[in-house]
């Protein structure tokens, strides 16, 4: 079986294509899938990148998604030829988990997806939306459900709400879409007039170039007739934080799951209180969330924005290439 | 100023145009509307008939729309000029109303919109969606409003949820609208091959005829591969609840609106409780629903469905066309 | 290792102390548990008495406590030494389960807890109260549960709130207990002017004879100022629902979890329309639920009504007892 | 009619005793209230000593306490004898308000309770709990409506949670009697150890000396055996809330109310996300929260904390004892 491993202690050119023994069969309550398809997310690179130091030959990627080949003794939700996607977090099935568990998510503290075949607990696993690709699959587990969570299971948002999404990382683009999809106004940020297009393509009412229009929180407010964002997928953290206060509607909220610009934000607190806000922490999702959302997108009927597709051996290459920060959307591996 | 008023005991035949003086200029917090369309609803043809008994000489129709030609003192959200629509329980703005009050419902217990002119309260009134008619506009109190309620206040309707809708009233069909708009499976009900394809080009996703499956409940869990529906815009009560119930998903729940096919159902508790499903009684809404479904028909983007549109004096001919059943879509008065 | 088993076809001359086998020692995921105490309720008697059909030799009750005696690789949040009581739905660990199935109730599809030892899964049980005995925890997995489940998880009930009970069943019990330890208004009825004194004792602010009061539920909203039930705990089914809903306030809620009259109730919709009203239908709940539910007993303070202990061979005389309606609160098992 | 007015800039030897004309009868809508009593606030401080600039000759005071004596034309849910208390936000009737209005507040943008007459809307009046005096139910408007809304409306407190309170403030004192009525784990804070039994014998579950136990957010989590706490009122602002995002257990939130100790706080992101927690802005509450809060107190059954009651023409010595910081529990005005 072909996999990737990282050597300690991390860097680009330590990701080792190597042959490591077929995983066996399924034990009771497992499954057994083929892999074909994997999704780039920060925190893979970080871990890639030895930024997030890992055990020495993890294997990375959060993210996997393929086909189930054999299931064991008392699994009856998953069979052989269903298409499934994992989990972030295996370990949260459903509500709030009683901790936090970096230690368990895979490509970190344990085994991730870039590999041919893994034999795991089919809880760890969900089906994917129909008609989608093993690749597009792949964008689920971490940047889709960071996205459904933040808006949907926490945020709760309705048609006519208006959404705030900063940048186009991959959270923010399937956050577009998935606000779109379900008649929501949405302000989309970005610091490239040449995004600006795409952004309206995909859906986005209003585009903001941060980089000219620094207080882009009252610029939000004025485009949507003095309401402002009754939510705001939050990437940035210290950077952004106090313009997307400004930006929020009475009640509104930030789903805050990124700290691109540093994670030690000076919040002002009156302008918070006034607007009567909430900033609520965000960290990917459960599996009842991936469930939900998988068959939230069966009924919203729209397809992922994959940038580029790299075959298993081009790893290196795909994190070079999300590095240069010149993709908008997905950057996968497919095998 | 041209007016319709309800001869007492009520009937087609005893809707009568008259000419009544004009309302003067509007008081502190009162608006003056020029009003310019109705729709029509089962419960104004209830009034019209004299199925529910009201005043001689009653001006009838909840539901009206028009321009603001003059404001009154300390009305600041409403200026001329502004397109604004009706609401069918002017008395209750927000959360849920200390008691029904039936008596305050414009066109039954107090005079309605059928006329060119009138002054009241600026909150009976509300924005309405950009760029719709008043004629479109003017589906929005009764029908809107209560699909509204049912689906989104109460429903909280996320993308992904199986939405049943029954027949192709006004709510039903402005249901199905606001369902696939917000990502929702749709399945629809009809007792007409003739609309299964309407239905379909609105969206729906499975119709099924119920005069041809008579245990239509059971077909919406095997159309939606067991899972059922999550919620039901119910219409008929009596007649058609038992299925209902036999369509819920585990923790499904019934938006019970009308009762057209009876008020006294036999309820399979059993059946209920095995779902832990909900039924729950809607009687339209708030004027904060109005505005949140206003605001939501914005970021939605769809029209209504419009059958036919009549000038104010043919409101005879508009009700012997909405009890000829022939219509699909709202039926609307026009001047 | 002492148990009792129901023979077919049951019948309380068909409950049986035989000696069984040791389980042995727990495998991984598993805990063995040293069980101490049992509860019955109306469905542990339906089985015993052959109500509701089950295997021969079937252990019957579904409500455990005990003492974990040890614990299996795996296991981390129970250790030796712990007092722990049982599941009624073993397989719902929280959220909404994908399906009914009364098969994994214990002491009805497979066996319960009346015998000394037991090996499960370690989330099968969860830990008991502060301060609790077996016997008293005993309570929690159905009646408790089923409580909670109606109140607080679906019901969200908050001070001030007027919480309606039906009767002195071990569910209404604990509602009344729960629902003054959160500061509601207690409306109780009973068919017993003898058991009028002893639900004030428990907290009830206002107590019905629903025999000499047969329209109870407008007494209920003389009682409350015109206000009405927020929450009915609705234990009797076809007999009695009519009255709940006439006793709903405005928007209330009625959480159904007993047939005792009827499953097949009429329903006037027209007055649950009227109300805004809701009836759900309630079994039990998840391992969530009765996680938090003691939580919530450790913070509430209040302990169970117990009135008689049986030793585990009396479980025939407990049954008897229980046949009596004598009781006031839970009959239990200890050994 | 006797009142108090501070005069320009504001200062304690700013308050003056006045004799202004009685207000007259009340128009439609409106009521006349014979005002009894006031409660003292921080926010009525900083308005009285003029940290908060207000019109000269301003009447303070935002919460006032008192009997109808007469209502106008259309009143129907207050009569003359009803025992009164005002709101905060009069504006603000229910849900989320469109805006933040101070310049609406009694006391501060317009004239407030510190006179023996008033004629108001009837809407900006709600009645008060059974059995309290004016006094008492003084504490409602700021204090009690703060803790009720950032606890009940937007935290849905439930028994067992685990709820953190700062302090020995007006909110403080109410928040941790309304958390044990309702069944809560109370941890307190406070720099006294003078204050610790206080606290204990109001129900607090443990207090923490925040002066000797600097790191006091980690104590929350031991002291609740790793849980942590579900809700927080944060009183204290920049100067706090680290430890209060360090005192947070999975999902828990902040209700941020107070910013005694700085408004721009430096906030770690990381330690918000890892817990998933939220940190929601709480500018009092409307008028449907203070109706529920009435409805509560009468359910809940306790009494609030006056430490020392003033008459009206005291007003300054009464800020002079509140400035001292000597107090436990609110201080008030009667007359």
């Amino acid at each position: 079986m072909k996999a990737i491993q990282v050597r300690a202690p991390g860097g680009l050119d330590k990701l080792e294509v190597v042959d490591l023994p077929d995983p066996g069969p399924p034990g009771p309550g497992e499954i057994r899938v083929a892999l074909h398809a994997c999704s780039l997310n920060f925190h893979d690179y970080a871990v890639a990148r030895g930024f997030i130091p890992s055990a020495d030959r993890r294997i990375p990627m959060a993210d996997g998604a393929g086909v189930v080949d054999a299931v064991g003794e008392g699994v009856t939700d998953l069979k052989p030829g269903d298409n499934v996607v994992s989990l972030f977090s295996p370990d949260w099935q459903a509500g709030m988990p009683p901790s936090v568990n970096f230690g368990r998510v895979p490509g970190d503290g344990i085994d991730g997806y870039a590999r041919e075949t893994v034999v795991v607990p089919a809880t760890w696993f969900t089906p994917i939306p129909k008609g989608w690709s093993h690749a597009e699959a792949a964008i689920i587990p971490t940047a889709g459900v960071t996205a459904w969570r933040a808006l949907v299971t926490e945020g709760k948002i309705k048609a006519g709400d208006v959404v705030l999404t900063l940048g186009t990382g991959g959270v923010s683009i399937v956050g577009i879409q998935l606000a779109k999809a379900m008649g929501c106004i949405v302000v989309a940020t970005t610091s490239s007039d040449a995004k600006i297009d795409r952004l309206r393509a995909l859906g986005a009412d209003h585009v903001i170039n941060y980089k000219t229009v620094p207080d882009w929180g009252k610029k939000v407010v004025e485009l949507t007739g003095g309401h402002g964002a009754d939510h705001v997928l939050e990437a940035g953290g210290a950077g952004t934080l106090s313009q997307s206060i400004a930006a929020l509607a009475m009640g509104g909220q930030i789903g805050l799951f990124g700290v691109l610009t540093g994670i030690e934000a000076p919040v002002n607190l009156h302008a918070l209180m006034f607007r009567k806000g909430a900033i609520r922490g965000i960290t990917v999702g459960s599996r009842a969330d991936q469930l939900d959302m998988v068959r939230g997108l069966d009924g919203m009927g729209f397809k992922p924005v994959i940038d580029r597709s790299f075959p298993l051996e081009g790893i290196a290459d795909a994190f070079a290439f999300e590095e240069s920060g010149a993709h908008f959307g997905k950057i996968v591996l497919e095998w």
